[in-house]
């Protein structure tokens, strides 16, 4: 009985957890880190606020790891675009693509996981993440030198200039006021130019005659 | 005489302010933000630790202020490269190799000014810094397009990536050990990397048969 009740109460704080993670995942794509505050989280969670701080140590952990949350999603789809099947001038321009048109979509939360000033603990998952990502870029531009589409380079500096790239080129455009009348550059041409960018990068003149334009997908 | 004996307590307390942000940017030099403390600052200076306080409102205002001192210099040696006389390419190369040999030999202050996780004060400084990075990248890309030395493209979007690729693909190399045993690769072959990756991004096929090569500089 008191085996299965700890159990009970185990699934249910987990449970309490995860739904603190993501109200505050919430919080933060609605106006920023600046926003998530243990008071309103609470509130959303119809808990008293002292109870926040019995799962989460500090409001810098509890950044971190909303942080990681979000981060994760991105990582994974960026993943999956870029170690996909197929040329791999083609995947560098979908990843790109699907990166910075989710980002677009949803700029505050991509601003607050990109750039926005918080807690040192966030800034250190920043560049644990950063890494991550390059790791992705590594083996995609490996790939595209054993395959012939790109020159022999250092794939690892050239993987960590594309995550430079992608993150820096957008922080800009991902501030710009909400209803994008003050953009500078509209979405397609900000995009294509960022792909444009990344693949002359990598690929240079080495690119095969039939490589894909920046903008093509694949289907 | 009222008058005079508050100009030179002034010029006293302003020359001492300055005093402390030399001795703040030389404990980031030697251990990063982390060596910073107002407790080392005050005994390298000689006064109380209180006293400190009445220069700088908070640590983070300190932290601010000394990633200010050391960027400005960093951003003055890029302009000046960068929007120098003669091709675009060339400023272009020399402006990257000027920026990593410096970042390179001052390691510990390179990775500190560009990444060490810190107060979000200094985070809004590299915000503000990487902006005016870019600024002098932009100036420096529509001058290679004015030239005919790079293809059209969007010299705004093209700035800042070429900001992302210098940081990033140097926050990795600025990380490894300081005798430079552990390193992937070596500095010579990490500036060309980042150097070829710059200008194959922005001048791509269409760089004039007789571009410099990475490496080269100009006398």
């Amino acid at each position: 009985m008191v085996y299965r009740r700890t159990e009970k109460v185990e699934a249910r704080q987990a449970q309490l957890r995860q739904t603190l993670l993501n109200s505050a995942l919430q919080l933060v794509a609605e106006g920023g880190f600046g926003a998530l505050t243990i008071v309103e989280l609470a509130q959303r969670a119809g808990i008293a606020t002292g109870t926040v701080y019995k799962y989460f140590d500090s409001k810098a952990q509890l950044c971190a790891e909303v942080f990681t949350l979000g981060t994760e999603k991105e990582l994974a789809r960026v993943r999956e675009k870029a170690l996909a099947e197929g040329p791999a001038s083609q995947r560098l321009l979908n990843a790109v693509e699907s990166f910075a048109v989710r980002a677009i979509r949803g700029r505050r939360l991509a601003y607050a996981l990109i750039a926005e000033p918080v807690d040192p603990q966030v800034d250190t998952q920043r560049l644990k993440y950063r890494q991550a990502y390059a790791q992705i870029f590594q083996q995609l531009v490996e790939d595209g030198i054993r395959r012939g589409e790109f020159p022999p380079q250092e794939a690892a500096v050239s993987a960590a200039a594309l995550v430079g790239v992608i993150a820096e080129a957008l922080v800009g455009p991902l501030t710009w006021p909400l209803d994008g009348s003050d953009a500078v550059i509209d979405q397609p041409r900000l995009i294509e130019a960022i792909q444009t960018f990344c693949l002359r990068a990598v690929a240079g003149s080495n690119a095969p005659a039939g490589a894909p334009r920046p903008g093509q997908r694949m289907p």
